[in-house]
């Protein structure tokens, strides 16, 4: 393992995030909050870093696949690490664990919140909170990219374990190209919502950290109240849409510039994605109607969790935990399929979904007729057989990570509802659950113990599980298994 | 397809079923209980039917593999069909949508039941209930062929559909003689555990029908208690040990008989399988301590219910409900794994389980190294690609049926804990979940609609999912899909 390489990359990434936390700084100033000083000292701190490791290239820059993987998987951790230094130091978050959580939270654009008083939060912090949604959001790693300059050659494999998604596809040759330009559509999209939440009279400081938590596809807000908060239906209305907007495959964005409309309206992807969703919110809206007293109501209702749940954002405007058992399934499902790839939304992905189904249909062909030779085809094009068996091992450590860490969060010794879809709602990165996690709650309660296994369970969902396996795999070193 | 052969396949199953129905005539007889006519009645019935299709064998003997599974599929439902109306046509379960559950449940060898009071049913009712473990443990299928004769050639397509595990294997060259030696030792086993209960005071009755149950790995008793009932601590363990030894793959008694104890030994499967045993009691063990004052009574308890739920037997002694969270999501999770194939035990099969986790471990690998040509061995074989494939689409539909019929199933508006374990357990063929269909409870207040649901997914599971995918795909009349 190039080891001079790690150590310079994780440096540089480190000074990316003192940068970064120049921002929060700018805002406690701008609100005279005394709290601003710890985002200089770390940034401090962080610099000094850089300066240590981050400076001289190395003589070869030569990376592989699992070396990028391992940059992904150790620069969510160090980010976090220091992160919630702020936090911590400022009083907001006197324990150490939770400013972790909160912050990994954040990267991973989960969204879960320790946090019993919100509203209270000063508002450099809050604007912090919802920064490391945004940038969480395209991935630590897009991001650095598009700032500083490793190898154009290499860059490739680090984009390959950040892309959310089955396969990582380069939208222009270069790398770089690519993360600057998915990085600019990013940008634009959240600037358009801050203008429409400050058509519905939202202000300019809460509209910008809605806009950046639903970009990353996050969830938080500033208000213990979520986006009910606001009780306007236009509000609702206008997240909703960014939500589903976000959830949506970067890449068609791309197309639609090049005004190539015909190849996005053909993407199976998406076409599965809105279905999910309008199947589901018609569900909901007419199990729910008696509740709400009107069908308008209740679709306005319906339509917001929906979209929220699966796009892994985590937003509410309604307290789901007393919608009736069907609704609350429908909500745990789509939890686990999440929002399309290569979007900033967490979840197994409404693609991988697709190849498990077709999987399925394939071999029962197979059973049939053991001669025929059934090819996948998803978006036209055929999924190699590589793909497909990565897709169903993916999936199985999904589950296998889920009752894994369903059995340590139960020590606990909580109820099963609060266990399992606490869990299932970090390794989705959504934020909210059912039970005591619903989304009038919070993750406070848990012991630290289970705020390690949330905390692991979020970075795995985020970098979608195979980076930190190889972490914790004992042959990264040694060659035989 | 070979309709013909189908016809006169069903129709010699249903024959069997007429002779079965007079053990429990018999004992009517025996107990004077006037019920028992029902059974005489329809008997009679089956033997019309017999007298219709299943005489004249057709020319053209051949069937194919998919004609086997939906043989297999249709069998197991029309057996439950028929078998049900002697419980119905008595009184003894007036609605005849729950005495059809309770029947699959039987044939399944699930053992979920809908009585809210078993202590009362007439003893020929207790009896043809437990019998119908019994029969389900080997499989019907496996059963039939020994009793009358299809083809030879033909036989192992059948044999393939209904020995539970992913790979069937011949133990000697002919199909019908392994339906033989298998149905022999399982009638041994079953002889010496009620021999071994008579030795701990348990009547007769009892005694063949706790066997009965346990050989079946079942979990239906003629008690409301439970095996709780006897209260001894010498039934609880003889009844651990057998559902233990029933969870084990046959195949291996099959070498024990031919004295190669090394094969045995050696046998991977068994390894994980009692580990996994020795692990679970082990950590239940200290779990529970404090509720039961001694190790040794939690020993006792916790080895109790884990051989029970493990193997996918049902019966209980304690009741695991008050356990702490931690016991429970053990509970559940040796659920999902189950006994070892080649068992009469349900759930994943612990080899599927080991080809999963093989599977994850050759794809880090792969990561890594790509060139790294991993081969996937168990118990010292290589796994084939189809077989490995299979079985990822096997855990796949596994957790896409559990996550619809979750869904069904909450129309109910029961809590997420009832809904899931109600469809884990039935799905797994094991019978008690947690909460309101915990091990003291029944399933008699679900609606109609969920218990349709829950009586297709324990046919589903006992037959391990792709028959019935095949009975209810379109594709199989047609050929293109």
């Amino acid at each position: 393992m190039n080891t001079k390489m790690l150590r310079y990359t994780l440096g540089k990434m480190m000074g990316v995030e003192a940068y970064l936390l120049f921002l929060p700084a700018f805002i406690a100033v701008i609100y005279r909050e005394e709290e601003g000083i710890t985002f200089f000292l770390v940034s401090l701190l962080l610099i000094f870093i850089y300066f240590l490791f981050g400076r001289k290239k190395p003589a070869n820059t030569t990376i592989y696949g699992k070396e990028g993987l391992f940059i992904a998987g150790m620069s969510w951790i160090l980010w976090a690490l220091f992160g919630a230094l702020p936090f911590t130091l400022s009083g907001s978050i006197p324990n150490y664990l939770d400013a972790l959580f909160e912050t990994i939270s954040g990267f991973t654009t989960t969204g879960s919140t320790i946090l019993t008083d919100i509203d209270g939060l000063p508002r450099c912090m809050a604007f912090w909170r919802s920064l490391t949604h945004w940038i969480g959001g395209m991935g630590v790693l897009v991001f650095v990219m598009m700032v500083t300059s490793v190898g154009e050659k290499n860059s490739m494999h680090l984009m390959r374990a950040e892309m959310p998604g089955p396969e990582a596809s380069k939208l222009v040759p270069k790398a770089k190209s690519t993360a600057r330009i998915l990085y600019l559509m990013y940008l634009a999209l959240t600037a358009v919502e801050v203008v429409f939440l400050l058509f519905g009279k939202m202000n300019l400081f809460d509209a910008v950290l809605h806009a950046f938590s639903t970009a990353g596809t996050g969830g938080f807000s500033n208000h213990n109240a979520s986006v009910a908060y606001y009780d306007s239906a236009y509000i609702d209305g206008v997240i909703t849409v960014f939500m589903i907007l976000f959830g949506i495959n970067f890449n068609l964005y791309y197309f639609l510039l090049l005004t190539n409309v015909k190849e996005v309206l053909k993407n199976e992807e998406l076409r599965v994605y809105l279905g999910v969703i309008a199947a589901s919110v018609f569900v909901i809206t007419f199990n729910i109607v008696d509740m709400y007293g009107s069908l308008l109501k209740a679709f306005r209702f319906a339509s917001f969790q929906v979209a929220s749940v699966i796009t892994t954002t985590g937003f509410c405007t309604a307290n789901y935990e007393l919608w009736p058992e069907l609704s609350k399934c429908i909500l745990l499902i789509i939890m686990v399929i999440g929002a399309c790839a290569g979007s900033t939304g967490g979840g197994m992905k409404i693609s991988r979904v697709l190849i498990l189904f077709k999987g399925i249909k394939r071999e029962i062909v197979r059973m049939l007729h053991p001669q025929s030779v059934g090819v996948v085809r998803v978006n036209g094009k055929k999924v190699s057989k590589d793909t497909m068996e990565s897709v169903y091992i993916y999936f199985i450590c999904y589950v296998g990570i889920l009752m894994m860490s369903v059995l340590l969060v139960s020590l606990d010794n909580k109820d099963f509802a609060t266990t399992f879809s606490a869990v299932l709602t970090t390794l989705s990165n959504v934020g909210p659950g059912i039970s005591q996690v619903g989304p009038v709650e919070n993750f406070a309660f848990f012991s630290p113990f289970s705020k390690i296994v949330f905390c692991m369970d979020m970075l795995i969902g985020r970098l979608e599980i195979f980076p930190y396996l190889l972490l914790f795999s004992t042959s990264f070193s040694r060659r035989k298994f």
